[in-house]
């Protein structure tokens, strides 16, 4: 019987946790995402040097406060998850991990004086912002463009950085050192920021035969940014025009929910399922 | 017999005001047009400070002769409306409210010594610009072009920002302050500035690893650029289409006026309509 | 018969000048194109102080060289056209007067110190780059994409100038004078800067309120940058698909060469047409 | 028979340079990769002037085991294809003799105290990066509708130059030579990183009325960077569905290897083909 409570707890916890249908779920992501951006602005406003020196402790204090709460999420998510082992090794479980571990550890490294590697460590913290992709919710058009995209993107922008190289060396040769170009990767940077059309300008040519060719370079990149754009936007419409035809055909419309299950974590089961349809577990009792 | 002619000259006075189909409500439409033009140029023009000292009682005079044109055009408005408060309360309601008010104020304030609380409320008047909005014309195939896309573009622009927090983190740490990323908003700042390819250069980063991060952030920020691009002309590409598709199967066309309901405010009725589509409203009688 | 000879000489001179089928066609096209091109570069070179310096004298027999082969080109022009007036009036009658007229009328400003008037008349001749227009080649396709976009670009770059304003405005406040933003006029101008995405940093806002407008600013800028590619790129994408259903209908294709009527201007005839389409002239005989 | 051997070593070393499918191909292929990055690097480094100073011998002796690899793998291209000098003349073989050749005649140069002509040559070894070009591999919808666009795109760029040289010639005049536009030259130049968003602020205008037309400038540079995009976008779509239905009708798919004909050097034979579809040549045996 103390089993049987045991598991209704976890269950309990489980929806909390992992879904977002019941008013309790809601409650908990609203919650966790209150803490989250909470989190990330102290990480930022610790930076700030005049802030940290006025309000050290309120941000101290407010950083343990959320370091001790992502601590018992991190647990609880552990108990009422099936396969810890899966959770932990998984990306959302490293995060989950990362969102809580550099502040323990900076407890410890503060007694020596290793002040870099205690800065690097505590802006790990930083990575708590991954914890937000849980909200991001799939767009699933757009990440099957860009996925479809991705291949060809990145042939030509492997093509863009060939021409980088070669024109970089080009303007490391006319322009030389005196003009900011002082060494090849330096001029393959410049090259870069001037293709892109970002354009610092904390290095430009001088010299009527550099900017003649750096006129050559931004036209080239105007010419090119359309090839990207292009692809994407080709893509997209192809998979906006397949899923019309899609829908049209099927005229059922199969309502998923966000269900999370608790074996094997996979999400998307149909409202009316009883069991997992990747692992078989039963979806509603343990 | 009072009643009646006062109620054929809010009519009048409605038809001015509200539609563009009449010659008088052409003419108070470009009337106002200029106003509105002239208006904005004097708040411009007041801010450079050898003109205001030049001209100021010039611009102070026509910034008068603006804003009572504008509280007489407002209260015609008022008047020749049949529910006032859907007025008042609606965007451009508001917006006409803030054309006149400001400056009305400005005389209790300049009493008191509260300069910079004058600087800005003589400023609201900015907002004057937004009374163009009328005038823009609702291109339906882009806003709905724009709406269609709203959701895609603002997850992509989320990612985007986490990517930023990211990266801006990272630079931070690499740079340091001594490079101008003194703290971490800062980074995330210039950050976005790479991303977006403003590139504005007041900060650069200036070791070469810093670089080297730099220039994945600018090939990143250059391959993401396509996907609202792909988004939008897939949406909008799909919209002409259906709309296409439309056209023929709809042999007629409905011709539609500019006349606005006195009732409801509700625009785009058909030529031949006796009543408001919307509130049953007579269109033509009090 | 001395008559005929004389129409036989102009109907002669016609052909060359104003069609490009017949090899002497060809030929003073492309001789008319390298004194363009010779031209456009001693204007620019002339600006070049140094060069001026050194090879005054030969910068300026070239100009004559180029004007006085300019004049005959046009009186040429007048001669052999039917209707002078109308050429005289055109587009291209004006661009080449203006290729002439400011050489010749530089003499007599030379007596005077009005320097600078002269500087300016000087540089009038670079208009002489429109005479390029004439080899542009109409891609009809694409002319008539942006040609149906434009009411659509219009709107949105009106939108993007009132969103100008008003941040443009705000930043001024927030700024001030003493970081850059020392009116609105500038502070429009430097919102326009960023929300292309150029981006100069000649002027940077330096608060932190000011830098978080920024983003916003560019978030809008790259977000919004997609809308009038996606016009376009629909425009473009409806018209090939037009056209490419066109193509398939006609089956024959109409082949149309580049004779130009000698009364009326108009091109674009057929290769068997014996009359011009437009104004009934012979197009054979004078 | 000592014939036979040799053909034999000869073809099994065509394969292995020539073909990407067998196993010793790929190590081939793969091990060349890492010598082409290697080299890049070196050549990198050495512009580095500290990195240089400290590790100058590693990067010579680096510099040198990388010439005499490719120096090898040059002659064994040369032996192993049937019609030598067509390779030689060939876009990739003059890749791998320019790949090779600066290194040895940087020896004679050594002598003579041509520095600049040196340090010029041994930048040459860059284009060592067009190697990898080879690794590309085509994707073909790409690179049709690049090719598709080529022409349109010229016209447009050619368009934003005739552009660029009138608003260069009007900031020359307006802001002229103390804010930075000293000739006209420099002027276009400024014009074109304006136009194309790059926006270095190396120059910027100064003068009210010089903003103003920079503003213009860059709200055109806004619009019209849409054009390229909708041309490639249209065209790349265009292509896709062509591909798309040309998918549908060809039931069968043909299966195309790496092979690569000895005799004439082109490649993508089908898997069963024994003889080259381009010359006749056997492929299998010499």
């Amino acid at each position: 019987m103390g089993k049987t409570n045991k598991n209704n707890l976890k269950n309990k916890l489980h929806e909390i946790i992992y879904e977002a249908d019941t008013p309790a779920g809601k409650l908990f992501d609203i919650v966790l995402l209150i803490f989250i951006l909470t989190s990330i602005a102290l990480v930022m406003l610790e930076s700030v040097s005049w802030i940290d020196d006025k309000y050290h402790d309120i941000l101290y204090i407010g950083e343990w406060i959320v370091t001790i709460l992502f601590s018992i999420e991190y647990i609880a998510r552990i108990i009422t998850v099936n396969k810890p082992k899966k959770y932990i090794l998984s990306f959302y479980g490293i995060i989950d991990l990362l969102s809580t571990i550099p502040m323990y550890l900076s407890i410890f490294v503060v007694g020596s004086n290793a002040l870099v590697a205690l800065r690097a460590l505590r802006l790990l913290r930083i990575f708590r912002v991954l914890k937000l992709a849980r909200y991001l919710g799939a767009s699933n058009h757009l990440s099957s463009a860009i996925k479809a995209s991705r291949a060809k993107i990145s042939v030509f922008l492997f093509a863009v950085l060939i021409a980088s190289i070669i024109f970089g060396t080009l303007m490391y040769l006319v322009e030389g050192e005196e003009h900011g170009f002082s060494n090849i990767p330096k001029s393959v940077y410049w090259c870069i920021v001037t293709l892109t059309t970002v354009g610092f300008g904390d290095i430009a040519p001088q010299t009527p035969l550099g900017q003649l060719i750096a006129t050559i370079i931004m036209i080239m990149g105007y010419g090119i940014i359309a090839v990207p754009t292009g692809i994407v936007s080709a893509e997209y419409t192809k998979n906006a025009n397949k899923n019309d035809i899609d829908k049209d055909s099927k005229a059922e419309k199969i309502h998923l929910n966000s269900q999370t299950c608790q074996n094997c974590l996979s999400t998307k089961h149909k409202d009316e399922a009883e069991y997992c349809y990747n692992c078989g577990h039963n979806l509603h009792i343990e």
